[in-house]
């Protein structure tokens, strides 16, 4: 693979994986993916993750812009997790993992 | 995303990234598509890893297939890290993810 580089630099893909490339970070996004979009959806579906844990990684991927938060002012209120356009462009690459999958 | 499972039952997704979805194991699968073969070399980009993390890392690498060792029998005696057609055929991911990380 042809090394590339960002203008300061970095490399794209360490860049990348800073941001998406822990095992829980790519679980959570596979999830919701798969239309899973409530935090005790993905703790139950994740099972070995601490409450913790998973609240971090939720706002690490707030603040990078992937997903957003939505919250429902209801009785009582809940929040509900989506995929923005930028965290939704990832798709190509947990498609990819699927068919590595399939085929080894 | 079509939630598809192998005969098991299990989730392809989740299954791939059983074996390849630790922030240290994507990392040594880039460094080793862009042909740092060696364990130092390795060492040395990879930075903050400690020798012990990398050797597992890469022993597990070789157990699942997606790796092998060549080992050239000079003085020093050194091993060198190749990656098998399994792990060359992950190569689609680390191009998605390198154009993520250009995109964003």
């Amino acid at each position: 693979m042809q090394k590339i580089h960002t203008k300061s630099g970095k490399c794209y893909v360490a860049e990348t994986l800073k941001v998406i490339g822990s095992k829980w970070t790519m679980m959570i996004l596979h999830n919701l993916f798969e239309g899973r979009n409530r935090f005790g959806q993905l703790q139950r579906e994740l099972k070995t993750i601490s409450p913790k844990t998973l609240s971090q990684r939720l706002d690490e991927l707030e603040k990078t812009g992937i997903l957003r938060k939505k919250i429902f002012s209801e009785v009582p209120l809940h929040v509900e997790y989506y995929l923005t356009a930028k965290g939704l462009s990832l798709k190509k690459v947990f498609l990819d993992l699927e068919s590595w999958g399939r085929a080894h």
